[in-house]
């Protein structure tokens, strides 16, 4: 090993992702716990049928259809009309992520976020030889100060910076006003991380209506979550057209295969059904989140499918216990906190049951 | 666009891409003529519809169904044995590329190949932010020279020599002592890109039966060819387990989809039926290499599914002409050459029509 020319920030590094163990109820990386209706395999099945027909073609290397039915999900979801030209998509939110910082960030340059926050936007940026910085998040409420973010922003000069909103770990949305002064602030893109956006609650707003009157603005979002299409891997971008464009150049061509074209294609076409479930999850973590504050438990506001709790002295602790009793959730965020994925009612149930049996017997 | 914070590299830079015109007689991306059979289809939808009903979960990280299978299929191929942890699978193989010169390229670093070559490999070291460079292959057999290798390799201290066997614009395959002496020359790695590997004519070996005794050598293959998949974007590597690992920790995570995962193993499934249309193409190479010669024209000699034929003085002209006949080939490879990928037998037919009036035509 030594003898081969690995880059050395590389060195001795583990491959990224949480564990993937085989227990019986799984709340830990943020999945939507409910799979496809049969209506959506059966359409999907006849699709990929039609695409496999046709795959000794390279797929389109545009994605135009797909990028159509994106766009008019959008303006569905938000309100915000959007033409082709301003939408794009790749495999999976962190394609379209390596694909920004290849566009604008880089060798000689910075990349700044606001910690705690998503834990791969660092690994993005070693994959892109980008600096990495980060400012810190209230401690109390998970938000960022818009002077505090000014002043990061005066000092390191990023010509990207990330705002995971809702945020991952935390689950906090941020105010359209800190997008503004942020793109104010800053010469650089600025990238808002709506992969949780669908789960947010009423009256909070996407940064998607700031698009048309901020030109260096990137909105990202994923299918992975609200679509409940995790495995398909279908991460997408709005932003002005000039923006597309310059990702076009960066993509590796065909990048998006026919395969992953249709069937997010026809996950679009079940928008509604979809939706409905999202509905229901938001209702579940709002539930989730009443009923660990009652737990005497301290719980981050949350417009994401996911709850951040504490504080525990030995959150490992804790973890390992609801993790022997067949309950895996995700040992993350700051110290002492612990982050739960919004189930099933029944796997919410099996979840509340294994942590009332784990405080107990850490008091002991 | 000038104010955004673009990376000077890119700035007027066009997406890469050939065009996608709609002709009847497109030979010009070297893809497979003869689509997947119905039995093919048939299971890719049972496959999919399945992969489709646990979508919701993200899919497998280490793809380790697939690359079990990918290893058993070079087994058979190659005669030569790997275990799955020396086997890794991407999106399509300028997905692993880039993971490559993330990797053991980048910043600082290097990049060598032979040219003519693949034209997407600059774009490649672009996005990394590697190096480029190039030594030159021979004038008239565009096969590589083992000294001049040598002295490229000692003047530019490449990390990552590339050498596409067969090589694409040409049809060139190298000679094993040269990939040999190479491996020696570097303490780089050596990629000796495969991706037309099956077209290879009698008594050509493949690089993978260098693995074992060469521990800095990575051979990468597609299915886009022989498998007739080019829609469905499935690159893959051999090479140490010490390399895959590396690999492994620059990969995006969950970079490939669980319905990828499902169409590839379905197509492996038939690898049977889809390597009798290889050998069928590679007769009809042989054939139209062999015509073209009797039409008084030179060729590459080819290992590929395409043919690099000339030489003329205006091949634009040609290739427009051929276009205006309805006959869509690649303007590429040196001055003078023009690159025809081998198609079905209607359609070699209609490419050989066309030619002979655009001969005649230009003679006029």
């Amino acid at each position: 090993m030594s003898e081969l020319p690995i880059r050395d920030e590389l060195r001795g590094v583990e491959p990224y992702g949480a564990p993937q163990l085989d227990v019986p109820v799984r709340l830990n990386v943020n999945e939507n716990p409910f799979p496809p209706s049969e209506r959506l395999v059966a359409d999907a099945a006849r699709a990929v049928a039609d695409a496999v027909r046709n795959l000794n073609r390279y797929p389109d290397r545009e994605a135009t259809t797909l990028r159509e039915r994106l766009a008019a999900y959008l303006h569905n979801e938000a309100g915000v009309a959007l033409d082709t030209g301003q939408v794009w998509a790749a495999n999976g939110s962190n394609e379209v992520m390596l694909q920004i910082l290849q566009a604008f960030g880089g060798p000689g340059r910075t990349a700044l976020s606001f910690a705690p926050t998503y834990s791969m936007y660092p690994e993005y940026a070693r994959d892109t030889s980008t600096r990495w910085v980060t400012a810190p998040r209230d401690e109390a409420t998970f938000g960022i100060d818009p002077d505090l973010a000014a002043k990061a922003v005066a000092e390191h000069q990023p010509t990207v910076t990330f705002i995971a909103s809702p945020n991952n770990p935390t689950g906090t949305a941020v105010p359209l006003d800190l997008v503004s002064s942020l793109h104010e602030a800053t010469d650089g893109v600025v990238v808002v991380d709506e992969a949780y956006a669908e789960f947010r609650r009423d009256g909070v707003p996407s940064a998607l209506g700031l698009l048309a009157t901020h030109p260096r603005l990137i909105v990202t979002r994923t299918m992975s979550k609200a679509f409940a299409f995790a495995g398909a891997r279908l991460g997408y971008v709005a932003a002005s057209r000039q923006i597309i464009d310059v990702l076009r150049v960066v993509r590796l061509p065909y990048h998006l295969s026919s395969v992953t074209q249709a069937v997010a294609v026809v996950a679009l076409e079940h928008a509604a059904e979809l939706q409905a479930r999202v509905a229901q999850l938001r209702d579940e973590r709002d539930a989730l989140a009443a009923w660990l504050r009652d737990a005497g438990l301290t719980t981050a506001e949350s417009d994401a499918n996911f709850v951040l709790f504490g504080v525990f002295e030995d959150r490992h602790a804790v973890w390992q216990a609801l993790l022997d009793h067949g309950v895996l959730i995700r040992e993350t965020g700051p110290d002492g906190w612990l982050r739960v994925s919004v189930g099933t009612p029944e796997e919410t149930t099996a979840f509340k049951v294994a942590l009332v049996d784990v405080l107990k017997e850490q008091q002991r």
